[in-house]
């Protein structure tokens, strides 16, 4: 059991800077329309399947922009508690902790919600008054009034394919956010990926990508989404570490995309007819 | 960690208080309705879609009022003592810390709880006794009786567009309420209000607000609302931040209302024909 | 944030006493019912839709009675717990603290239950051994067994209109009761309250009884209740605030019922044939 | 706020004792099958509808074995631990606090629990190693194995006219008891006993108990019950508190079975037939 | 209210070591195979309806084995922590309190999950690593890692007569155990037991055994399970006690059994037949 | 009841350090993928049913790559809390303690999280930051950013025959590691298998492993999974220990495969043909 002590410390905005340039490679004008935004204030959604670069995207905007980025995963059981703050008991004294979101508002940071929608209706509906003009953050618990800087910055995040009516965002929430929509990149371009992250030869990135293509061709066909950019950086690293191409085609992308034998079996075969 | 000693405080009152004239454009007798319920110590209810100006026309009566805007947003997790207040635990006394409701019946605010019917079902009731002309509040953790002064004032807004059964207001609790209706403001007011707000020129704005006319006769045919006024903000001031009018009114309108991609098209495509 | 001491004190009886006498005019035996279920012990269940009086006739009885009022407006997350009471810690000690249930048995004071089958299952059941010939509040947490005094007294109201099955009193609660059924009151004792209660003149208050009884015949068709009261009521303040009528009644009424705009164009054209 | 200190106090369970003989009539031979199973260890469960006597059978039974008498009132939300015991926190040390089931082990009492089926899950396996032959309570929380005294009695009850699928007791639980079943009493058995709880004359007693004949025969058909012993009781004390019987059993009878117009009406109409 | 101070106290494992032998009449193999999976240290899993021994099947094994018998009822509401324990707060000091399951690692016990199936799913898994060959618990509240000694011993049981889908237990769970068995006991063998028992003669025996069969074949043809061994036993404990057959009966066996009129009806001709 | 002292202490890693090679016979390329996998920081997804190995697998891949091994249970009511660690109160100071997953962070452990489809939703999506190439662990409760070092590994598990629509691994979630499918061993493999780890001979052993094959057979046709390897090896520790085999095969493996009467009859007709 590790044991810290709970003594107040200065926001450790520094851990949360990106130091060096991450890699990413614009698919379009997202990052203009992002800069735009972000001096407008107006807050950013992204949309797109998983393992497209939505990811990477933020981290690359937070060092252009020079801003620390938090980022928090929402899931189902993510209270607004957690994402505000909370009152925590000590010995001497009841302290006050900020969560996630009142920290990025405090140091003007990037606050990146990823899959949004899978959050509670309650941190969906804890971010509309800093998600319009007011900028603001009650903290309903301590009476404070949160006002974010100019340089505070929001975005959340979701994949529209999975959408649900359940699970869909609510108009009253999207229509605060600008919203980007993001897809896998052009051939040429995921081949250039793939190549810097993995660093298989050329010839077997391409195989890489056209393997990918074939697999995107099957969603709505046995498949839920196809081969994303990660996988393929997945299959090339196993490569790369001595696996064979097919070994690493099936337990990176076939295993990885379906559980259905049936499925597994049609994309090992087109996986042997290209490697 | 941002950490803060939890002292006993004085109600920071100002902090609610709006200094400058918020801008608003009245489109009816809203504003004397509210007045005379004001006046009468009726509650009010504001019925409308989102985006069409309900929050700005509360920060409007605030200042008009001289009020301090004590706004919650209303969602599935938001207990009766959120609202009211809880006790807090110190190191050298157990201290009644007052919830938004409390506060606001003790300041002679204006309390508005925005998207009522997102609320639970506690949240909704524990508003009726100040919603009538008892106009107390029984704290009933203390046993305190909190009686409302002449000057304080309880809003309350909803979508009736979205509700469904399971998420309509009781009537025992919307006939405490002076209801008003909110809509889209007409195209010349919509035109200065878009202009105001962008800096867009005149050809600009009225452009904007054709296009929003357009999304709105979509509503019911694959559309869940049409642009908000809101939207056409957001479009503008992409383009006064450099991006091309079709970009901006893809992110900011066309990805914003909607994910689904032959409704995008659609969209995207009246966009085409008017810039 | 308003912060109090947590210290002991006595309870506050004084301030649930009502000092003056609330305006009531009787529609039926009501009163002798319940005087007489009141000397014999019995509690009393009070039925009938919202806005026709059921709240201020228990304020009214209090009154009349000489006894404190403890008002409980009941909802899904009203506990067994927050009925009775909990134990709160302090620096120095933990106290027991009487909910309003404890309270009203200590205080030999008048305990009404409003919109009991709102209430979670164990606050229905937690009455049970107050409601009949025991007359006993057992509190499981401290082992005490409070026993009424021959002055303490149980009301609870409901609306049967509303009843599901799913949130219908069970007999082993409703035969505790001696029920007393409330409706709307005569057109003449209409005209009368609603004349004093706004001031408006007698061809006013006329012709809002007169539309109070079409919307009445609404129910059912269309609407789910027709307008209270209370709903004339709020448009005579309106109007003696300087709204005209047809506005009044539109904002006080005819949105304050319903959401479907063909209704509200319904009850509107109702109104313009009246006023 | 009523505040009290929490010290240790010794299990006041004379409170618990019944002094004075409660008035009960035998309809068969439930006193000699109680008692036998008392003097087997043998636990009871109490079958019937609501107000035939249960209640009052066991608080009979309880002042003659004399044995003081815990009841608890079984609900959707009464947890184990609310049964069993719980820690609880004071200044200088942590205590741990009995629950009404601990406490009647202790102290060889009648512990009675009503509507069991009500109960959640774990109330009633909770039950399980006292009402078997092991006579035993397990306290999970203290690692402490209570023994049942000779003199400890466990009874529980329900109606069994209610039970759905989902609120049946178990084979595991229900095979584990005694089961005596309950019923109306005979008419003349029931007209004694209600001259003898109203002081009303035998003429309309015997009217009363021809009444509530009338409206059993209903159960089934617009009824979910008939009107119980207690009914007649609360009808006839209304008349001797000058109420006239007509009011008398529309308040006390029609109005406390059922919220359905026409019932009433035609409750209403058997009850002018008779007064 | 009895209180008792929370000191450390060493587990009292001699509280649950059994020094009697308990009474039971083996029907088949079941201790040859329970002690063949204990030397082996494999957990045991019993099956069987309620009623038929198997409590008193594992009070004799720990008898046999000279092992703490530490048995928990499962239920919806047992959490992993009740089962492992928790952290206490104490004036001085945060103390760790295991939960029967550490208790029974530690002290080398027989744990007895009766009634698995009525667990949460959290209560099943938490038993897995204990209940494969890695035979370890590990405390994640602490980071401790307790390893079972040979000594330990774990059984679970469960009634396969009521299994539904939802509550069936995975087969990565029930493919941990080795699984016996249970049925009633032939009638030579119900007789002896019953006569054992209740101390009724051999006569009364016979016909009681024979009553059971009776019931037992009606299992699925209108009631749930036919009378257990353990209702033989209550109803000849009611006789030794002075009740009539019939009467005895009709308590401990028909209206245990069942609340349906025509089958309790059904049941008592049987009865009638024999008695 | 065993009472801890709640001290501050190192991270006890050495207890979770395999010190013996565990055994395992490799069915496939499964040790080298896992290798590169880890060698390049990727994170791993053991499919297969249960009782085949996967337990297994990890321990040896633990010792064999030399680092502990922390393995977490999943289930429903496993929160993300449980998982990254708590605030802890204690007498002197409020401390924080690390769950499983940070303390396999800072340990450069490996961290197995079995049958992750059993957690729920927040256990799923804590673990994305740690398994795409940030490899960081969020703390939102202190505001730490932990960085996993490249000895640091995670792996998790499920069995994809029991995934409901419902239970499904999202592809968020899956699309972030390398998997790895588990299978029964072949014939001769599981042969080999049985026989060391129970000391049964040869033909014994080969005819546990063809009854497993006849009960795998019958997946599908009314079991819902086929007697695992675990399961035979069940069966002949039984015999080991003198139980005869027909006896051994019922209740290690037909008994534990299923509770319907038919099949275990059925499977117990297979055995009774080899044994």
């Amino acid at each position: 059991m590790s044991v810290s002590k709970n003594t107040a410390r200065a926001t450790r905005v520094e851990e949360y800077l990106i130091k060096d340039e991450p890699y990413y490679e614009p698919v379009g004008q997202e990052i203009a329309v992002f800069e735009a935004a972000y001096r407008q204030q107006l807050p950013v959604l992204l949309k797109g399947p998983t393992g497209c670069g939505k990811t990477r995207f933020m981290q690359h905007m937070a060092w252009r922009l020079k801003r620390p980025l938090i980022t928090v995963s929402c899931h189902d059981d993510l209270t607004a508690t957690d994402l505000v703050g909370r009152y925590l008991i000590t010995a001497n004294e009841t302290v006050w902790v900020d969560g996630p979101m009142a920290r990025a508002v405090r140091t003007n940071a990037m606050l990146y919600l990823d899959e949004i929608v899978e959050a509670r209706k309650d941190t969906t509906v804890v971010i509309h008054p800093l998600a319009d003009d007011r900028r603001v953050l009650p903290i309903e618990k301590t009476g404070e009034l949160l006002t974010a800087g100019p340089e505070f910055c929001l975005a959340i995040s979701y994949n529209p394919g999975y959408q649900s009516v359940l699970k869909d965002l609510k108009q009253s929430t999207r229509q605060r956010f600008v919203a980007v929509e993001f897809n896998y990149p052009s051939a040429a371009l995921e081949k250039k990926i793939v190549r810097r992250e993995t660093g298989v030869d050329e010839a077997m990135a391409e195989r890489l990508v056209k393997f990918a293509g074939m697999t995107r061709n099957l969603k709505g066909s046995g498949l839920d989404e196809g081969a994303s950019t990660r996988l393929l950086v997945h299959a090339g690293k196993l490569m790369a570490a001595g696996i064979d191409p097919r070994t690493a085609c099936r337990t990176a992308i076939a295993e990885a995309l379906t559980d259905d034998p049936e499925m597994i079996a049609a994309v090992n075969e087109l996986s042997s007819s290209l490697f």
